[in-house]
């Protein structure tokens, strides 16, 4: 009798995030070992109402505990390192990443008075963790200073994870994503590749960061006479970097609006990244003493958040500025999907108070943080793969990366696109799914992970369409006897004469039908309670159309 | 003592819409007469929750009943004919329209059994309106068939309204936007220009509907073993038509999925809009009979609404079709600014089932109905009015509309912006702002128009995002004595045991601190409900950092 002997394999798991594949979390497990790629959170959904943020389901690290030995992160993009305060009060394993990447964790880390053990690591610097596992952090450009993708040496081989990335040429800081250490990379032979896919759908190349300079330093040159605001995100150093230095060249004191914004500067400012000319800076506080023409303000709010900076100025609710006539603003940024209409709301308001706009794509005062078909087609033509799997990106742009790959030269059989749970399994020879594991998301809402899940979700949902309305019933417990009804309804409706018609209505339906039963001694009021509902939702749509939820409470005496 | 006379003045008055200034409904007004142009609906925001329509609140106009002579309409696509079941019922008054248009009002009215008198016009024909209105008709290409702009004669002026509109000079009924009779308007004088402003943004021209035809064609000859899904706007008869025409040429069988695609084939074909080959249609639930290449469905669904055809077939809950590897599923239409996330969703879904999906812009298989940046200078070139008011587009779209206007030639004096309840008043020698008029939004729900206002909405977002708690208590009236307390929750937190504490801490709160008060013969509860109120929100706040609405309900016994 023979035995097949598996040939061993490398597991790659892909855990929580919704929508994108891949992004927040990311687990390598080889025999007993495992290592975390990034531990990122995600904006709620519209259909998650009230939910803070969303966190990746991590059970199953929790379940192999002792076989988790680090996480390492490509960059210090909310998406990738917002859950750590979360999972390492769970579980405190060393985390590694770039200066500013860190620098951004410990921020997070002190806000939420969780100890993190945080190690700086320097590109082409090499991290063993446990046995199988060494991580190599290779430069990308990125919109966000200090991104790595990652080489990763395992036993059977090597796993190459782009993280997010782009192929910019002309970097404002002079530090080019390090091409020739890829190709090196790739020419040594890698197993695995795992590359980013958010601008699969996008032809030919990204814009430079440094294309965005030239774009600002025309407006600043045409805007000679006016305030200058510019909105962006608050991560993008290079992109606030630059904004300083054309205030600088065009002699305006810069003030930054917006908590993030305020944060970031001095987190990046502390350890060098920003440089800051401190002189240069005033406080929001003081821009009435400077004059229009001598000042430019950096903002919060490019995506339209309500209670961002620029949104709050857009509607007259941030004090300390009033925005007019002699305005120009700039959103640095292009809307991220779903966020659209908020930013346009944001807009409109700014066009109402008389200001000047600019954000039109074709103003070219953003450049997208990810590599476009080009870009993507280089790093696999350095990488040259023997397995590849696409992530970061919903499936359309997995199966459109996979579509790539294959052009490029991948057998579509050593190819695999994977959701949430999936488990890739690589051996030197194969690739394939295999069993899943639990995963998902978890739903942060104040003090509570977790405990906000489907039910309460529905539940929510139901009571934002159709509002409510509470039955509550006094029944004498000795006698049987209903000695009250009250119903009050929230989210409902408004109409006051015809609300208290129907309430009236429904008060005497519930009168009757309780009428017809018994409650003397009843122990369990479950049958009641969904009398009470059936009578009052019968009643509410014929009359409404609508279907309220409906809250029986017997009240015993 | 001189008395200075003013001029008789026009008044342009934009009533209800949301977002989109004078789109849904406006009416001009000179003397004693009221004339309207179009009674649309619009759909509700992420903010209206439950909100099935949004109607303009006409108020103005029932207080001025006996002026209103009648209804406009230049095309019958929803937020141009979707208020009108609602207006008419309170306002019967004649309406006017092509003939596709009229055969969609006429179907709305009868699903909501409204009568109405509706009179079908041709292309230049002229309709007289009381004493001082004559509106001709004049023939525009747009996105449905039957669109016209309006050339409005008033006393003191013609008015030209563009409606919506583009220029195709390859139209798929071969009958072009009317430039001619356009022209001639324009040379004989225009007092005052609307013209639309939904494109604004882009330069050039908008893509020709044929340009569409010929990418399908593409599509249909590349996927001669597939079946082919077709996912379109129900009302866009003129791309309707072209697939019907290449499902014959190609030998496909074509099937209709979605009760308005299904309701718009019937109408447009009946008055022969459509040419439909009743040989050449089958039933969706015969589709199974029919191999995949001799197939195409053309569905609803285009903007991934949840209860469309095509969601329902992506997520396999509508039962008659199976969607696979063996299909191709065309997305011919644009995301609404708003609707992205969900198209997304609809195409990812596909996708896990293995089809195949084209809806890049790229693939050119939709083209906007609305007049892009060249095109709506050659209206102005062909107008060159003394007056414009730039309509149809968020305040953004308007302003630079308005921009656009002055590079044509009209005065910046002579432009007024607008938003919803503002009157414009024209003269034969100015225009301006005049007192604004009630006006905004009536949500419809359900049966109830106008019974949902801001404060069941802040309600409603209130229970969405933070959920609710009905504390009942129960009273003696005699002793004053609590006889009980019960606490139910609903959309707050589900982690069981949590809560079940949480509630029991709870129960506790409210008997110490009505332990403390005198209830006997209590006639007023308020300040006891108030009470009860600020002690369990600041209890639920300390324990979970969450604010869910408190319903106190008192039982007296």
């Amino acid at each position: 009798m023979r035995h097949v002997i598996d040939e061993p394999a490398l597991k790659v798991l892909f855990l929580g995030g919704v929508g994108e594949i891949g992004k927040n979390m990311t687990a390598l497990q080889y025999g007993d070992e495992i290592i975390i790629v990034d531990c990122g959170d995600t904006f709620p959904g519209g259909d998650m109402p009230g939910v803070d943020l969303v966190i990746p389901d991590y059970t199953y690290l929790l379940l192999n505990k002792d076989k988790v030995k680090g996480v390492v992160l490509t960059h210090g993009h909310e998406d990738h390192i917002g859950a750590l305060p979360y999972f390492l009060k769970d579980l405190n394993v060393p985390v590694y990443g770039t200066k500013l990447t860190l620098a951004l964790v410990d921020a997070k880390l002190r806000e939420q008075k969780v100890e993190g053990n945080l190690n700086v690591i320097k590109n082409k610097s090499v991290v063993s963790l446990g046995e199988n596992f060494k991580v190599e952090f290779v430069k990308v450009s990125h919109s966000i200073a200090g991104s790595c993708a990652l080489c990763i040496t395992t036993p059977i081989g090597v796993v190459f994870h782009t993280g997010d990335f782009k192929v910019d040429y002309t970097p404002i800081d002079g530090n080019m994503i390090d091409l020739r250490r890829i190709s090196e990379i790739g020419q040594k032979g890698v197993l695995l590749l795992l590359a980013e896919s958010t601008n699969i759908e996008r032809a030919g190349s990204s814009m430079s960061e440094s294309r965005v300079g030239e774009s600002l330093n025309h407006i600043f040159a045409e805007n000679t006479d006016r305030r200058i605001f510019i909105a962006t995100f608050a991560s993008n150093i290079h992109r606030l970097q630059q904004i300083l230095d054309l205030a600088k060249k065009y002699k305006r004191k810069v003030a930054f609006a917006g908590r993030s914004m305020i944060n970031i500067v001095e987190y990046a400012g502390n350890i060098g990244e920003l440089k800051l000319d401190k002189n240069n800076i005033i406080d929001v506080e003081q821009i009435d003493k400077v004059e229009d023409r001598n000042l430019c303000i950096i903002t919060t709010g490019s995506q339209g958040e309500p209670m961002s900076a620029l949104s709050r100025i857009a509607s007259d609710e941030f004090t300390k500025v009033n925005i007019g006539f002699n305005d120009t603003v700039i959103i640095s940024a292009s809307p991220i999907p779903g966020n659209e209409k908020m930013v346009y709301g944001v807009i409109n308001n700014l066009y109402r108070h008389g200001a000047r706009v600019i954000y039109e794509s074709l103003a070219e005062v953003h450049a997208s943080g990810h590599a476009c078909q080009d870009e993507i087609k280089l790093i696999h033509s350095l990488i040259k793969p023997k397995f590849f799997i696409p992530v970061h990106g919903e499936r359309r742009h997995l199966q459109k990366h996979a579509e790539l790959a294959v052009k490029m030269g991948v057998p579509s059989t050593n190819i695999v696109i994977t959701e949430v749970g999936n488990v890739a399994e690589i051996s030197k020879s194969s690739i394939r799914l295999g069993d899943n594991v639990h995963s998902g998301c978890l739903l942060v809402d104040g003090l509570g992970v977790g405990d906000v899940g489907s039910v309460v979700l529905r539940d929510r949902k139901h009571l934002a369409e159709e509002g409510m309305i509470v039955c509550a019933v006094g029944v004498n417990s000795l006698s049987g006897e209903v000695f009250g009804v009250d119903i009050t309804s929230r989210g409902f409706m408004y109409a006051k004469d015809e609300a208290e018609m129907l309430v009236d209505e429904a008060k005497q339906v519930i009168y009757n039908s309780l009428g017809n039963i018994d409650l003397k001694g009843v122990a369990d009021w479950t049958s009641v309670k969904n009398l009470i509902r059936k009578e009052l939702k019968n009643l509410f749509y014929k009359r409404t159309r609508r279907n309220p939820m409906v809250i029986p409470v017997i009240m015993e005496n």
